[in-house]
């Protein structure tokens, strides 16, 4: 920083801070360390076979669609084949609703540029997915926090918020398996919390990203289904899916379901973003996924995905002091581990690195500060071996404090 | 729009609006329009073939970084090669200063987060480039316009402003080749102004989609370049570059260049942004571009655009009336024209498009209103054909007033 750059940062950019766990990814880079800290979908599963052929067909069959500019609420074959799959998740969306975009992650910084102002009130799950913290970062919005349990958010705590006359921006939850806690929203809070929203007039965006990842019973009904069933069209619940996890991330595919009210100014703020999402990836992602590769795909992921997990609850069960607690995910792709009172995962993660394994403290995942003695612990990416050996380690660097 | 969400929009985002270019292309889809509205590349040119094969090796070879979640910074060789082209220039960047950006559109929705805060002095051309003023519109900038001649910004008036006192933001210019009039900062101009920003201490933006675009001897060398040159590294000037008009835009890369003064906070903005840009899209890119690709196919986009623009030119010439006035770009892909004062060009449109001829009124180019009887031309579009057949549509339009 210098004079001549310092004094002209945006009062919101003043205090940037990278993301805690893309920081410690470069850390953890080096081949003797296995790691749980990142959030990376299994790289062995990837079709890439499937991905090339679906690339030779697009640049043969749409050549324009995938290398000229593209509308912005993106290409309509792919919005189409989105909305397919949301009404077999019970929207029956037409994809005049769906929007396109980069990620999960563009779609949750249009939506803090669309409804955040400075100290304007959201609420988060504590303890919340870091990277909508770091979508909203410039946004500077006054977090309002609602614990979670084994069922998911407490909503009887967010009724008493909102009884007291509270008007939030929005409420963001991630409903099935969350990042960083594995924790899923049970049906019964879902049904509770959608009747809350008509109730208060609480918008909700819901983030599902691991949903198809389920390990035990089915797929679980996203909330906006409910909130479709009730109105017949998206009206409280804006959705997020995305590519990422079932297919691959280095598309960077995604995508939003707005109602009507808002659609038109995200499809605006995204043009001044970007245009619109890469033609290419999204005309490649269409030619993977229309003839049902997700769907024969999906099983082998949940397939490898549920050993691991097995392997890294079995590990935790074998290795960990007993004063040690975590929970036991039904799907998704981490869970979440607490420590006694007192333990500070902050500091252990230096021990743990020489003692080679990664995990991301606790702690920014808390917008308010708090879960010190927490940690998150990704068990897709690694391999069963790497597990055991994993987990034997971090507990031998717990056992060593 | 109803009261659930509207008590909930962001200050700056009550007031978007859809850019008029964007709206008048899906107004100009039918085949029996002439459209010189758009900024699309020549479709004919997409070196599809090329690309395909970058695609099936980028698969083949790295298909981790192809397909996982990559850097945000970018995929490192493209970054590489990317410094290599700017070296070319006369800017021995390093890689380390380059990001790989969604488009130039990306770069200048992260300056706008990066550098404006509402009502702070940004200084534009008049007229500027419309996608700059949509990625800002959230930001809410106080715009300082400096007018443009046939010899680019006339620095003299920008001086005038700082001279006063002002301390804008930034500068922003397109330096070469102008959108939207075609125009390009001489070469004298150039380094008056890179004097006038180390004296001032005035961060620029540079934008240089159409640089390599040139129809008339050399390419000219950025105002980065004399940056470099000056100070030995990136110091007033950060630079945009884009692989949208010399390959494809439907991949949706381009660069940025930052002193090292911002970098780090570009690269955190980034990550809350999209974490990265498409990992294929830079794949392919690099794949397609490493055996000199680009260096190949310009000398073809160059001839057929100089072409074209030729044609337009003597078809101008020829067909209208003697009051319009036009400029003559040595490259680029538009032109502007001025009709006689008290002609309104957005009601002129209606009656163009009657007649089977599109092009952009000029007063969104004007952020405090203006320019009501300039339109921009595009001319890198339509065949010489179309180009005779449009201009005399245009031509009788303007005479039918």
């Amino acid at each position: 920083m210098d004079g001549l750059w310092d004094e002209r940062i945006a009062v919101g950019a003043t205090e940037l801070r990278s993301s805690a766990i893309r920081d410690l990814l470069k850390l953890t880079a080096q081949p003797q360390i296995i790691s749980f800290a990142g959030g990376l979908p299994a790289a062995e599963l990837f079709p890439a076979e499937e991905i090339a052929l679906a690339s030779e067909r697009a640049l043969a069959e749409v050549p324009m669609a995938t290398l000229q500019y593209g509308r912005t609420e993106g290409y309509e074959p792919l919005r189409a084949l989105v909305g397919t799959w949301l009404g077999r998740l019970g929207m029956d969306t037409r994809f005049e609703q769906v929007i396109i975009t980069a990620g999960s992650q563009q779609a949750l910084d249009l939506i803090g540029r669309l409804l955040i102002d400075p100290g304007a009130p959201v609420v988060v799950e504590e303890p919340t997915y870091l990277g909508a913290l770091q979508a909203w970062q410039t946004c500077r919005p006054n977090y309002l926090r609602v614990p979670i349990d084994e069922q998911g958010l407490v909503v009887d705590a967010l009724e008493q918020l909102l009884a007291k006359g509270l008007r939030p921006r929005f409420l963001y939850v991630v409903s099935c398996f969350q990042n960083p806690t594995g924790v899923t929203l049970a049906p019964a809070r879902r049904r509770q919390l959608i009747e809350l929203a008509a109730r208060y007039e609480l918008p909700i965006v819901e983030d599902d990203p691991y949903g198809d990842l389920y390990y035990e019973g089915e797929r679980v009904t996203p909330l906006a289904a409910l909130d479709y069933e009730l109105h017949g069209e998206p009206r409280y619940v804006v959705y997020l899916g995305t590519l990422s996890k079932m297919l691959a991330p280095g598309l960077r595919v995604g995508w939003l379901v707005a109602p009507r009210a808002i659609f038109d100014q995200l499809v605006m703020l995204k043009q001044g973003l970007d245009l619109s999402t890469s033609s290419s990836s999204q005309t490649v992602a269409y030619y993977a996924c229309r003839d049902g590769l997700l769907e024969r795909h999906a099983p082998r992921i949940r397939a490898l995905y549920r050993e691991r997990r097995d392997a890294m609850l079995a590990a935790l069960e074998r290795e960990m002091p007993p004063e040690v607690r975590w929970t036991r995910p039904e799907g998704g792709m981490f869970l979440w581990l607490t420590l006694p009172e007192g333990y500070n995962s902050g500091e252990l993660l230096d021990r743990a690195i020489e003692a080679g394994v990664a995990f991301v403290p606790g702690e920014p995942f808390h917008p308010g500060g708090g879960g010190t003695n927490t940690m998150r612990l990704n068990f897709s990416f690694s391999s069963v071996a790497q597990i055991n050996e994993g987990v034997r380690r971090l507990a031998a660097a717990i056992r060593a404090r």
